[in-house]
């Protein structure tokens, strides 16, 4: 028996797995995308819970900056709960989830299906109920996930979305960065020092976790995993959102962990970054190739290795704080495949 | 000079300003109406800030249940600090803003007129330059709103985008139940019991504010009030996404508000707050009608007067809980016209 958690050991295989992945949909993804092209006006929507929603979000920025589209969520309680079916004539609907069990999210694709959409269901499970429902189907195939925190699946949802994306955009540098990522995620599991425990060690108190554009997806999942395995409130929001209202609880110690890219977001977030220093909050600013970044009174930076490209730096980026929170966990106390109240679920009332 | 605060004082006017604004809006309303049943299979798109995002929630919920449409939200950093113009041919966008200058906002609407969109502005100020960018306006005609904290113009949008959906819908028993609406807020501002301080006094430590469906948007509507002007941390969530990750921070004495209406999501939201309860935390369900919920073991149940429509329920919850958190930040010595680091802005980076 491993003396590992279950989390770190999923998390850790990702490297193989996304390389599995892509072998296992390279046809898939083509004909997927083809469908999306011939549909240049198609509304385009996402429907997932929890982590699959996050990677969601990190869907709907991509395909909005890489492929000139918007992508709106759809809440699968208006089709389960409230029984309706709206109008989706012509539109896309991905649908989101691991299991490919979830009821609510199979209900969502069934009246899609049945409303003229287009559907396209993303599962890690071939044999679910999601890929049978649907009309495309992208296998993650990233192997068993036992552990309640999700990671290698959430990663590997991030990596098909971003492949969907540069194949519906001809983005042959994203392909490339996307085809380089198993080894550059094993080199930085196997010959790079990871994120330690020690980055998030500002979080003695509830927190927030900030993104924008690109970064917002992770800035969400990772304020759900302290919720999850470290018992550490943390509330997410995009930098733009947070200097209004919620700015009010920022004071001196408060935890802020910023996730920062290297692209058009990177001058406003930097500059929030500062904002809440001057406010004595404990910033951290994390993110691809910082090291042109000061650290300064309340501000910490910590920068990583670059990946050559926004999306594979934002994959990269979650992976790297996955194994941060997992060993904050530990070292709180806590097994972060055991979390308070909590088991995988799979169906939402 | 009133003893009272501008965030009281302006949410009291609400009941006569809704009439104004029917009154105002009638025949423009009719007008959009009729353009967006000519476009059955339009997307629906939202774009907004903060409250104005809140009430977006609230318009999506009516859209999928009262009209058939289901409703995204379009993030103004796209058009914003990544430049780029997504297609929105044919496309229905709806632009919040209570000022109606916030440079994201009316970016994003120029661009969608730009790319073939149809193009709608909720604002308080019809002098606007989002007034004058969108195709069509709705005049929220709330009076001018002083106050950091918005609450009339919040509930405005709220009224005006039930009014929209009746509309589109034809469904008269709604647009009856608006057209009571200011009576009806009226009769609660001058001869019912107020939503007391009290109601909230659970909110001493880091909490939560649930809702589901049409109640979600009035749950993050409280929860950022909670901070903006309490300076109390209160996340909000969809009740079904809470059960999952979030439930890891609950243990006995965590304050959780849930709203819950008198709608198919009210059997799951009172299971819920049992489930909750058993784990000993502090919860309290408050909405209309629920005398018949016993309350319980770590359950406090209160029910306040119904309108006769869910929506018009909703509209009233929030009027409640903005004059209980109001009278609960001056309880607890805050100032709600000076939340602390925040000002009334209406342009974002």
């Amino acid at each position: 028996m491993s003396s590992t958690t279950l989390m770190r050991q999923e998390m850790l295989e990702t490297p193989e797995r996304l390389a599995d992945q892509w072998t296992a949909n390279r046809d898939a993804i083509a004909a997927i995308a083809a469908d999306l092209t011939a549909r240049p006006d198609a509304p385009w929507w996402v429907t997932a819970r929890g982590s699959s929603s996050h990677a969601g979000a990190f869907f709907a920025a991509a395909a909005g900056l890489g492929a000139g589209r918007v992508v709106g969520e759809i809440t699968p309680s208006l089709f389960t709960v409230y029984g309706q079916k709206p109008r989706l004539a012509g539109a896309v609907v991905m649908a989101i989830s691991q299991s490919g069990a979830g009821s609510d999210i199979n209900a969502v694709v069934e009246a899609a299906n049945a409303t003229g959409a287009l559907t396209l269901g993303l599962t890690n499970d071939p044999a679910s109920q999601l890929a049978a429902t649907a009309a495309h189907t992208i296998d993650l195939a990233m192997g068993p996930e036992k552990a309640v925190a999700a990671t290698k699946t959430y990663l590997g949802t991030l990596a098909a979305a971003a492949r969907l994306v540069a194949t519906v955009a001809n983005d042959q540098e994203l392909e490339a960065a996307l085809e380089r990522l198993p080894a550059t995620l094993a080199d930085r599991r196997d010959h790079q020092p990871p994120l330690e425990a020690s980055a998030l060690a500002a979080f003695d108190k509830p927190g927030f976790v900030l993104g924008r554009g690109v970064s917002l997806g992770i800035a969400r999942e990772v304020a759900l995993k302290f919720k999850e395995v470290c018992v550490t409130p943390a509330e997410s929001f995009s930098a733009a959102e947070f200097i209004h209202g919620p700015l009010t609880l920022v004071g001196p110690g408060t935890p802020v962990l910023m996730i920062c890219l290297d692209d058009a977001t990177r001058p406003g977030l930097i500059d929030t970054a500062h904002r809440l220093a001057e406010l004595e909050a404990n910033v951290t600013l994390l993110g691809p190739d910082l090291d042109d970044v000061e650290p300064a009174a309340h501000l910490s930076v910590i920068s990583r290795p670059a990946t050559g490209n926004v999306f594979t730096d934002a994959i990269a980026m979650a992976f790297d704080c996955y194994g941060a929170l997992e060993a904050r966990a530990v070292a709180l106390g806590y097994d972060p495949d055991q979390p308070p109240n909590v088991r995988k679920v799979t169906s939402t009332y």
